[in-house]
C-alpha cells in the first residue's frame, strides 16, 4: 500500500502517523521523502489495512493498494491450481470439462430421474437441480425445499451423479449433508454469516458471481469461505448487470482468465442464467471453453416450455445433448491447440 | 398482461394455452383477433404469473406485463400513504423530516452514548449505529454483535431515541428484540430467507436498496416482508452501482418520487453510503429533501479519522448539527412552496 | 503521477527511465529509495503525461494519477467561479438560477413564437429549441435544420430571449452565427474533431455530459474547447446510462457539486432528458436546485401530444409555470439557508 | 406495434387516434376489442413510428414495440449473409476469419512498414493504424493525420495488404479516397452527421460499438449507413462500460451471437480495445473465435512500451505470430464442430 501524505505535513503527525499504522496492523512502514512530498510504503500483511480508514487520515492525499486484499484465494501465494476432488472421484480444475446439468427446479421424481439419466448419457459429470429457489416476487414457486432435496438425493443414487443445489440461509445447513457441492447464489454472494457458516464444513462451495459485483469482490467472498477453513471454492460466472437488455445480464467472459492469473481457484461458466435465453447457450458454452473455462453449468428440463421456472433459458435433453458434444470436442481442440 | 401470439397459431393450441393459464392462475384471458394476428389480455390477479413461463411457449411471441406484479406495496391498491409511528411516538411518513444519524459501527459506550446526546442535541429523530457490519473482507472489523447491540440500547435508554440497526442473518433475529427498527443492508436485499422471516415480526423494517437492483426489484423485497403479514417497511435509497467513479455510488434521487408514485410506504435517504464521502452530504442532504424524501440517514462520528469503518464518510457532530439545521431550514420551505 | 518501480529495477533502467521521462514531458521526477522498493514521483505540468504509455514499461509495477487532467477547466488554477455573459446582459454562474426552456424540436413560427413568449412570462432566461435533432432511427424527424435556426432567431427577435440550440457537425458552425449559446448534445460530448472547432470561436459552448461519460472526462472535453482558446463553457448534466429502467437516464445529480468543487465552470441540470418523464421534471428540477445547479433546462411544448419529438418528457406551459415558480421560490430559499 | 388504450377511452378518440397514424405512418391499424380494453396492432413498416410520440398521447396505456426498428440491416428481410469483397479479393463474412492487425497509432515509415510485414508474415488480411486519434485529452497525442494516411497508404503498396483507419470528421472524407475500410470509432458511433455522409461513399465502413451502446442502437447506427446507400457495414464489438474495473470495458461476446441473429451484417471483434491489456488478447481473440466472429481486430506494435498510445494493450509482432497461429487453428477446429 502506497500513502501520498499532503504537502505541510509535519515531521510529529508522520511519526504519529507511523506508529499508529504499525501498532494497529502486522506492517512495517517505509519512509521516502522527496522534494516538498512525502510518500510512505506499507510492507507486510496489508490485507487487513482498511483502506477508508487510511483514506480518511487528515494528513493523506492518496491511498493506493498495490497488494490484492486476499490471502488465501491468491494465486501468488498457492502457484498451483487448486484442484477439487469429490469422493466419487470426479474432479474439477484439473485441465478436464466438467459439466453440470439439469433443471432449474427439481419438480417430481420422474423429472429429475429422467433428466439425470439423459444428462448423464450426454457426458454431464454433476447433476444441478433447484431445491431452494430465490425468486423476485413472493408469488412466485420457490422450490420443493427438503422434498427436493430428497429427489436429488433420489436421482444421485440412481444415476451416479454428484449433485450440485444452491442453499438459501445458513439455517438450512443440516439438510445439505447429502449434497455434493452447495451453490451460493449470485444474490447471496456477500451474504457473509452465511459464508462464514460454509467456511466450517468440509465440501465443496461452488460461488456465484453477484448480480452486479466486481471480481475483486467476488475472491473476497471466496476468501471468506477459505479464512474460515474450507479451501474448496469453485467459482461461477453467471453474467453482470449492465444497462444491455438483449440478454439477461451480460456475460463477463474475460473474468475467466483474470480470476485464474489472480486466484488458483476453479471457474466455471453459467451461460443458461447468464443470457437468459435458450438459443445463445451453445454459442456461449463454446466461447466458456475457448475462454478457459474450467467447466460449464447448464439449464437442462425435460419439457421447458412447461417448467415451474425459468424455462426461457432451458435446454431440451436432445438441445443439451449437441451442445455437449460440441463442447466436448472443441474443449480437445482448443487444448491441442494451447498446450501445444 | 398482454401476450402477442405467433402468426400461424391453431385454434386448437390458442384453446390449450388459454385454459392452461386460467388453470394456473386466477385470471380471466381475453382474447382480441386482428387480422393475421391474435393477442391475449390477462385480467385479473397477474402478480403470481411468472412472465419467463409464458414467454417460453412455442406459440408465443411477445408477453408484456402492463400491472406492477406486487400488491401490498402498491399505491394503487393503497392509495394513502403509510406513517410508520413507533410506540415512543416517532413517525415516519408523515409528511415530517426524520433524520436519522450516528456511527457507522458502535465502538464503545462512551463513543457511543456521545455522538447519541449529540445527534438528539441537532435534532435527529433516530439513532443509527452498526453492531454487526457486512463487510467485503473478512479481515476488516465484523462490528461488536451482540455487544453493539447492548450497547445501543444503552444510549437508547440514556436519551431516548429510538435505535436503528442492522441484521446479516435470520439466526440473529431473537437478539433484534430491543431494537426499535431493524435495517436490512443492501448486499440482503435479496435475502429472501431472511425477508420472510422479518414478515413474521411487529417491527418497522427499514430496507436498503440493494447495490444494483431496480426499483421494482426494491419494491418487490418490499412485498416480501409484507407478504408474511409485516406491512411496516421503510425505504432507504442509498445510491447504486454505476461505471462512474467519482462517488461510491451514484445517488438516484429519482428514485424517491417514483417509489412514491408506484407505492404507498415511506422513503428516505442515505447520501453518507451513496457518495462515500463526507465533503458531499451536506449538499446531497438537501437535494434529497428537495427531491420529497421522508427521511436522511446520516452517518456521524465524534472522531471520524479514527472511525473503525468508513470514516471517509462520517461527518463530526459539529458539522452534522449544521447539516441537520439546513435540512431542516430547507424541509420547512419546501413544504411551504410545494404545498402552496 | 507516482510511478511504483518493480523490485529489481537496476540503477541503469531507473536513470534511463526518468531521463525519458523528463525529455518527453516538461516535468521533474523525484526518486524515493525505500526498503526493497522503489517509487518515483513526477512534478511539474503531468497533464501530457500518457498513463498507459508508463503503465506499460517494463520496470512498472504500478502508475497513479494524483493531480487532475486538466488545467484550464480546473479550479485549483481558476479559484473563482467562471461567470458567462452575453451580450444581451443574461447571466450564467453568477448565483442566479437560470432556466432555458422550450420545445425539443422547433416545428414551425407559430409554435415556437408561443412557446417563447410563454416561458419568457414564466421567468426562463433563456430559449431553447432543437433545429438539428440527433435520432437514434434514420427515419425519424430529423429537424428542420437551418429553417429551424432562422424561426429561433425570429423568437428570439420577437421576445428579446437569447437562444440556445444544438449543433451535430462542424460543418455547420457558420449556420450558428446568430445563435447565442450552442449546444454540444450527449452523443457528440467525444466529438473531437467538433470540439476543437468550438474551440475556436467566441460563443458560450453548453456543453451536455455524454451518455455514459464519466465527470472526469466531461470535464476534459470541457478541456479540448478550452484549450483551443473558448473559455466560455457551461457543463449539463442530463443523465448518465445506468440498468434502471424506470428513468431514461440515472439523473447523477452529485455530478452537481463534484464538478463546482474540481472545476469553476457552471453546471446546469436538464431534468427533461434525464428523466425521460414529463410528471418527474417538477420534483427533479427542485432537487437540482438544491443540489447547487447553476440553471434548468426544461423542455416546453404548446402541445405535447403532438410534438414531433420526445413529447412523452415536455410540459405545457401551464405546467412549466408551476415548474418555473417553484423552482424561482426554492432558489431563493436555499440562497438563504445556505448562505446563512 | 402494439399499443394498449387506457380504460375509458372514447369511441371518438379511437378514431382519431387511428387516422393520425394512419396518415402520419404507412400502417395499418388492427383493432382488438375486450372486455373493458382496446388494444392497437400498427401493420405495415413501423419502422418510422416515433415511440415516444405514441406513448405521449393521452389514451395510450403502453406502446410495445414488436417489430425491430431496422430494416436493410434486418435478417428478417435479407436472410442471406452480406459478404463484403474487396477490389483486391479478400473477403470479410464469408465464413472465414479476417484479422485485422497493426499499430494503435501510425508514428513513423519505418515503423508502420515493419508491422505491415510483420503482421502478413503472420496471416493477417488487413493492416490497421490510426492516423486521427480520438484521445481523452487534448494533450495527448493526436495522430500524425495526413501524414500517418500516406505512411499507411506507402504500407499498403508495399505489402499489398488492404488498410483500414479512423475518420473522425465528415470534413476529413476526401483524404480517405485510397483508404480501403473507413473505421467509425466508438465514440463517433452517434456521430449521425458523419454517418449520413459515410452512406453516400462507396467503401466498406466498419463500425465500432459505442461505450455504453445497446446492440439495437449500434444496428441503428449501421442502418444509418445503409439508409444513405452504402450497404458495406462490418459491425465490431470492443466492449461496453460497466462497472467492472479489472478490464478497460467488458467485452461482450453475446453480442456476436445475437447480431448475426438479427443482421446479416459481417461482426468481428476487438479484444485489444475491449479489454485493454496485452495479455488478456490471446485468450479473448479465442473466445470470440468460438463465439462465432468473422474477425479479430489486434493491436500489435515493434515496440509496444514506446508506443505512442496504447502500448499497455499491443502485442509484439512475436505475440501476435503466436494468437494469429491459435486463432486460426481454432477458427479451424471450430468449423469442423459447429458444421458437422
Amino acid at each position: 500500500m502506497i500513502i501520498v501524505l499532503k504537502d505541510g505535513t509535519t515531521k510529529e503527525q508522520l511519526i504519529l502517523f507511523k506508529a499508529a499504522l504499525e501498532e494497529q496492523y502486522d506492517v512495517t512502514v517505509n519512509t521516502w521523502h522527496g522534494v516538498g512530498s512525502t510518500v510512505l510504503g506499507l510492507i507486510g500483511d496489508t490485507t487487513a489495512v482498511d483502506e477508508d480508514w487510511v483514506g480518511a487520515q487528515d494528513i493523506v492525499d492518496n491511498v493506493k493498494r498495490v497488494q490484492e486484499p486476499y490471502k488465501k484465494a491468491n494465486r501468488k501465494f498457492h502457484p498451483d491450481n487448486t484442484v477439487i476432488e469429490l469422493p466419487t472421484g470426479q474432479k474439477i480444475g484439473d485441465g478436464s470439462l466438467c459439466i453440470m446439468a439439469g433443471p432449474c427446479s427439481v419438480e417430481n421424481e420422474k423429472q429429475i430421474n429422467y433428466v439425470a439419466q439423459r444428462v448423464k448419457a450426454s457426458g454431464a459429470t454433476f447433476l444441478r437441480g433447484g431445491a431452494f429457489k430465490p425468486r423476485t416476487s413472493p408469488y412466485s414457486f420457490q422450490g420443493l425445499k427438503s422434498e427436493g432435496l430428497d429427489l436429488l438425493k433420489g436421482a444421485r443414487k440412481e444415476t451416479g451423479l454428484p449433485i450440485v443445489t444452491e442453499i438459501m440461509s445458513s439455517a438450512h445447513i443440516d439438510m445439505f449433508e447429502g449434497v455434493d457441492i452447495i451453490q451460493v447464489g449470485a444474490r447471496n454472494m456477500q451474504n457473509f454469516e452465511l459464508l462464514k457458516q460454509l467456511g466450517k464444513i468440509d465440501k465443496p462451495i461452488l460461488l456465484k458471481r453477484g448480480l452486479a459485483n466486481t471480481i475483486e469482490e467476488w475472491i473476497m467472498s471466496a476468501e471468506y469461505i477459505m479464512a474460515g477453513g474450507n479451501d474448496k471454492v469453485i467459482l461461477c460466472e453467471r453474467g453482470i448487470r449492465t444497462y444491455e437488455t438483449a440478454t439477461r445480464n451480460t456475460l463477463d467472459l474475460s473474468a475467466v482468465p483474470i480470476v485464474k492469473k489472480l486466484s488458483h481457484l476453479p471457474v466455471i461458466v453459467d451461460p443458461s442464467h447468464a443470457t437468459g435465453k435458450s438459443w445463445l447457450v451453445e454459442q456461449m458454452s463454446l466461447a466458456a471453453v475457448a475462454a478457459g473455462a474450467d467447466g460449464l453449468m447448464i439449464e437442462v428440463h425435460n419439457d421447458p416450455k412447461h417448467a415451474l421456472s425459468d424455462g426461457a433459458q432451458s435446454l431440451t435433453p436432445d438441445q443439451f445433448d449437441v451442445v455437449a458434444k460440441k463442447a466436448f470436442a472443441l474443449k480437445k481442440a482448443y487444448d491441442g491447440i494451447v498446450n501445444s
